[in-house]
């Protein structure tokens, strides 16, 4: 049910039964490592391009988050998913694997919690009882296809954000053991103006905070009724700015309460990740990983993911226009009696 | 609620208080030209880039179907779209000219019926009030992007498709005047290993039947329970390989009853459009322009629109995949009663 003006409202609260996360090696020398059900140690896993080596990720973790699950891929009613690539191939390619009926969507790196909530949307509202939501990305086809190949090692401003290599599945649920999605909202998109590729996260950020106020406005919540509330990319530039802009408004967080996961997911002072991690899998796999861990072993009763997306291409930005910002977020907790 | 396998029942029956179209000047010329609320004389539209004239069709679209719906913006819940361009930026930046929340989806052209769907599906559980689907396409942005720029002027196979030019966009709502959306079936990925581009109706043919032929189960219905049954751009080649697929199983309908918006939207016969139109708009004009018309009119009581997509990218198949096909299927009807 809508409430508010932008938020639906999971009467039903959805049950994520299994997720699983795949990563490449960068993301296998961060700090969440032991968090990921699958580290490679190559960025090609062995594959012949980049392109296949980012959609075996996806593959592979929604094999696993069906596994999590104990699920058939049958018993699946939908598969919901998008990427970074052109035309979402990764995603087509591993629904056709999959075999179940796809619902292709682009939010660009807010993709994970906008199929996350329109895959709990349709448990909560019967129109579905098992639907799986997915995405991936990879440094080398994000680089290749948005800047140069990895190849000319084009160097960088430290704006510049590092593209987490992995994929991240979950499968939610009418009912079954796991963490709940209780509401989502629906971002608008915001964008003030900023053409400069090299600095998505300040492009994003205000998108974050126009939706994580939104979220607040609509469901009568504030910042303490979370353990956690973390933006999806937003990195070392970007979030200092979206922190400062929600202070302005009046909706002050510390540094325990309001994070990124574009900072969490490396070791930003000793990584070469310039100001932090982005990408589609950015908030997948530290959501669908580290936090649901954190939640199971009750660390974190609820949290809010306000996975970010930058919705530029390469061609928009060649013509001149500017960087239009989105943010989707959604409330997960840890079981239906909170 | 889900009914059989894929499809969605909307027990409520979503109204489609008011849908537009927008075309360029073949399109223009086709025999369908009286049914569009405004026909572009040049390609180009006074734009700087095909890509600014491709998003100014889906912006004039919306605002026409705002318009014919007799409602504000600011009385939208959500935005659904999406396109062909890479990251879908014509819908991204007609999202930011119309301010509401937003789901950018992808699926190919089965974009059209993929939205409709799910705008229905968020109306009719509630999740909504009101909801716009909306997609484009331009013959020059498609061609330049998946193909080489028109300026080339390079030939093509009689099996090639030529892309509309056009956007079309529908609102639908909780309650009002118009015809009303029964069902949807969501469509698998259907994938038989055809890798020609110039050749998509023949790939995107056997998506269709096993979407049409699930829909039929899924409902309980058969051909006779529908006045037409269109697939939305499988064109010259594609439909007659639908329509004896379809016999083969037992499935037979006739030239009146099964048709093809990649063959109504042109006089194939004289204009140079090879096997007939593809591309996000064809289905969505000729959904949103001529269809509704024939259905207000008491020509139509009840069509079943499956729309249907390539789901390929340049690159995919320059790294030799095959093209992965999808339809999605959507009942709309003339009225609750029926």
């Amino acid at each position: 049910m809508l409430r508010g003006k932008q938020t639906w409202w999971f009467e039903s609260k959805p049950v994520i039964i299994g997720t699983a996360t795949v990563v490449g090696p960068d993301e296998g020398d961060g700090p969440l490592a032991a968090d990921f059900d699958l580290v490679h140690q190559e960025l090609d896993m062995q594959q012949k391009s980049w392109e296949k080596a980012e959609r075996l990720l996806l593959e592979q973790a929604s094999e696993f988050a069906l596994q999590n699950a104990k699920l058939e891929r049958n018993q699946l009613d939908f598969y919901i998913g998008g990427d970074l690539m052109n035309q979402i191939i990764s995603n087509s390619f591993a629904a056709r694997s999959l075999g179940v009926p796809y619902l292709g969507v682009f939010g660009a790196c807010s993709t994970s919690m906008e199929s996350l909530a329109l895959a709990s949307q349709l448990i909560d509202s019967g129109a579905a009882t098992h639907v799986m939501a997915g995405t991936c990305s990879h440094n080398c086809t994000a680089e290749k296809q948005f800047r140069y190949p990895t190849e000319y090692g084009s160097q960088k401003p430290p704006t510049a954000q590092y593209t987490v290599t992995g994929a991240g599945a979950a499968v939610v649920a009418a009912s079954g053991e796991g963490p709940v999605v209780e509401c989502a909202t629906i971002g608008k998109i915001v964008d003030l103006g900023i053409t400069d590729p090299f600095n998505m996260g300040a492009a994003m950020a205000p998108a974050a905070v126009d939706t994580i106020q939104t979220h607040f406005n609509d469901t009568g919540r504030s910042p303490s009724d979370y353990d956690l509330i973390v933006t999806g990319d937003l990195a070392g530039v970007g979030h200092p700015i979206a922190k400062d802009l929600l202070m302005q408004n009046g909706v002050p967080m510390d540094h325990t309460l309001f994070q990124d996961c574009g900072l969490m997911v490396y070791d930003v002072q000793k990584q070469k990740v310039q100001a932090g991690g982005s990408g589609c899998a950015c908030s997948a796999v530290v959501t669908y990983g580290h936090l649901m861990k954190r939640i199971q072993k009750g660390e974190l009763k609820r949290i809010l993911v306000v996975a970010t997306g930058a919705l530029l291409s390469p061609l928009s930005f060649q013509q001149g226009e500017s960087i239009p910002g989105i943010a989707h977020a959604v409330s997960i907790a840890a079981g239906k009696e909170l």
